[in-house]
Formats: C-alpha cells, structure tokens, sequence
C-alpha cells in the first residue's frame, strides 16, 4: 500500500508537476482512500521521501551500538554510509527524486531538514564520544558537519551521474578524506640505537614510546 | 526609514507574536505606507535578517580579494568572521532576533536558506583556489561545511549566554579550530649531524631541506 501510494505520486508527479498533484490524485491513481495516505505520511512531502524515518532509526541505533567503538569518527562516516545506502538500494527512484527536488523548492526545503536532523544525530553521538575533551561540542558540532557535506558531495556526483556506477565508491572516497583530516592522528616518534642492538630490545623500546613511555614524541 | 520599520516590526512581534503581526501592522506602526516595506524588504521574514545582505555581499568582496592569500582557509575563516561581526554590532537586537527565530519555524527555514548561501560562497572561494587539486572540489565542500558549523556554534554559544562577552573572542576559537584541522599542515624534520658541524653549514641544510630537497621527510 506504502509503496503503491509511493510509485502513484511519482508517475503523476512526472506527469502534472508536483505543484500540479494533490493529495486527492495521489489516492484517486493508487485506488485507495484519503486515509490511507495520511496513515503513512503526514504531508505530501514526506511520500517524496519514504524512507528517511527508517535510515535515521538506522543510523541512530548504529552510533547507540559504537558506544565503545575506538574510532568516533568512522564511526561517524560509517553511520553516514547508511543513508547513502538507501539511495543506492532504489537508484533509479532517487535519480528521479533528485530531479524533481531540484526543481521545487519546498522539497528543497524538507530536504534540507531532513539533512539536518542526521547531523543532530551524529553531532549527538560525538558529543557524547568527546565529552571527556575541553572542546568536545564544538568538535562533535563541527566534525558532523564535515561528515554531513562529505556524504552529500558524493552522493550528490553519483546522483547527477545518473547513478551510473557504484555509489558506495565515491561517497566512501568522500568520507575517508573526513575520517583521516579528523581522525586520531598518529604522531612521528625517532628511536636512536646502536647497530647491535638486539631486535627484542628494539620491539620492547618502541612499544614503550607507542605507549607514551620514555623518548622524545613529536605532534 | 529601513531602521524605524525593523524596530516597528521587532515592538510588535515582541508584544503580538511573530504569526500575529501582518505586514499591515509594522507600516501602521511605523507610520509609513506599504509599498515603502516592499521597497526595503520582499518579504516579512526579511525584515528580522534586514543586515544579511549586506554581509553576504561584504563576504564576497573580501573573498575576492584574497585570490591570492598563501593560507585559503585561514581566508575563509577570516571572511566568517565578518558575519560575527554583523551580529555583534547589534548585540541586544542578535539576541532578540535568536530569541525570535528559535520559536518561529518559518524564520528558522529563512535562516538556513540564508546561511546555505554564506556557505556557497566560502566553498565557491575554497574551490578556485584548490582547482590544480585532485579532491579540490570535494575538499571546498567539506571545509565550507566545517567553517560554518564552528562559526555557528561560536556566535550561538555567545548568543544563548545573553551576548555578555566578547563575540570574537568565543567564535575565533571555534574557527581557530578549522584552520588548525584543515589549513596546510607542517611536516616533521630530521636533521643528523655531527657535532662540530658548523652552525652556516646547520642553517644551509635546514633551508635545502624545506624547500624539499635531500634528506627524509615525514608526512
């Protein structure tokens, strides 16, 4: 029925505009009462964008399970992966959905909304990951916004593309440049030892300075 | 003229609400005609963001003139800055208006378009500059999102505390943030010599080597 309702305002979105449908046609093609729409979606908005309710649930109960996850902001990347996900998994629909959006502003505008709660979502998450650091909000704030613009820029190239090749490469492309400028930076440590130096010796000293022992560590 | 129809419209959205004041209201209190709030503001939202243009177009300006600066995204930083500073000129009016906006869904959707523009003008800065690199557009994106994200956070920590202190002094940290995060980054050098090395010979080689010439270079 979600899905009829769905497919129906698509096929006379292209046909009259979607300034030029109402909720009335929508029902009237998918052979089902006015009900039944609002049943699943509040406003005509919304069956543009069926499925961002179940992604950021996704995404929300993603970042709830990396509580102890070392690495905050892949995970971050990761739980924007998700949405990307859900683009892919119907491309064609999103090719078409990104076209009518472009076109009509108050799509625009929900869409915009829509993007903002998944950055609540993972600022939300860093927050809490970062809540030891001096500057963890501001961090957490602006680290979201980083994975937010990163996840979009590919998707937004693999959309205009026509969804052409596989999503998930340029958009893991895009983020991997969030998760290494953002990441845990490794520092560059210097050993001096003689040539006779016994390997073990050398293991057992480089471990220590890993581990902020003794030795010269530069940031 | 534009002042007394901002503080006209302020008084009565402060004593009727904002969804209770028309258009009507602001000119009869300010006791000018209609077509003098059209000639200053298209539409109502305007007249709560009445400096936004000026500081957009402010933006630009100083964007453009930094085609040259060595350091893009300290440029950009710097070009955030100017719209703290908008808010910081009328600090008691900010607050009002932060007030006003975080209660009326209508403005809250003005002030996002509003801020996707300073957006798009730091990333269209941020892309000529990086357009000899490979990930220059990704990476104008990414930065844009990130400058934003740590100036808001700054101005709106400033403003939710009554805009007591210093605006400047909360949202450069904030910034300071990117420009550390993303700005380009030194490498580390080693330099090995004997002891007895004369000091010009030290300094010679220190040159060669930043400039990239022989001896190791750690990323």
């Amino acid at each position: 029925m979600r899905d009829l309702l769905v497919s129906a305002a698509f096929e006379l979105f292209t046909e009259y505009g979607y300034d030029g449908t109402t909720i009335d046609d929508i029902v009237h093609r998918a052979g089902v009462g006015r009900r039944s729409f609002f049943r699943y979606f509040p406003t005509k908005e919304e069956v543009v964008f069926p499925d961002h309710e179940r992604a950021l649930a996704e995404m929300i109960g993603f970042l709830e399970e990396g509580a102890q996850d070392p690495d905050p902001v892949g995970r971050a990347c990761a739980a924007a992966r998700l949405v990307m996900r859900m683009y892919a998994e119907k491309a064609e629909f999103s090719v078409k959905r990104y076209a009518l959006t472009r076109k009509v502003p108050a799509l625009k505008t929900h869409e915009t909304s829509v993007v903002r709660r998944y950055e609540r979502a993972l600022a939300s998450y860093l927050r809490r990951r970062f809540a030891t650091l001096q500057d963890g909000d501001l961090r957490a704030c602006t680290i979201a916004a980083s994975v937010v613009a990163a996840h979009n820029y590919g998707l937004r190239a693999w959309l205009s593309s026509g969804a052409g090749g596989d999503a998930s490469i340029v958009v893991d492309q895009a983020l991997d440049l969030v998760h290494r400028t953002w990441g845990d930076k490794a520092e560059t440590m210097i050993m001096v030892a003689r040539t006779d130096t016994p390997a073990w010796q050398i293991i057992q000293q480089l471990d220590t300075l890993r581990e902020g022992g003794t030795g010269y560590r530069f940031a």
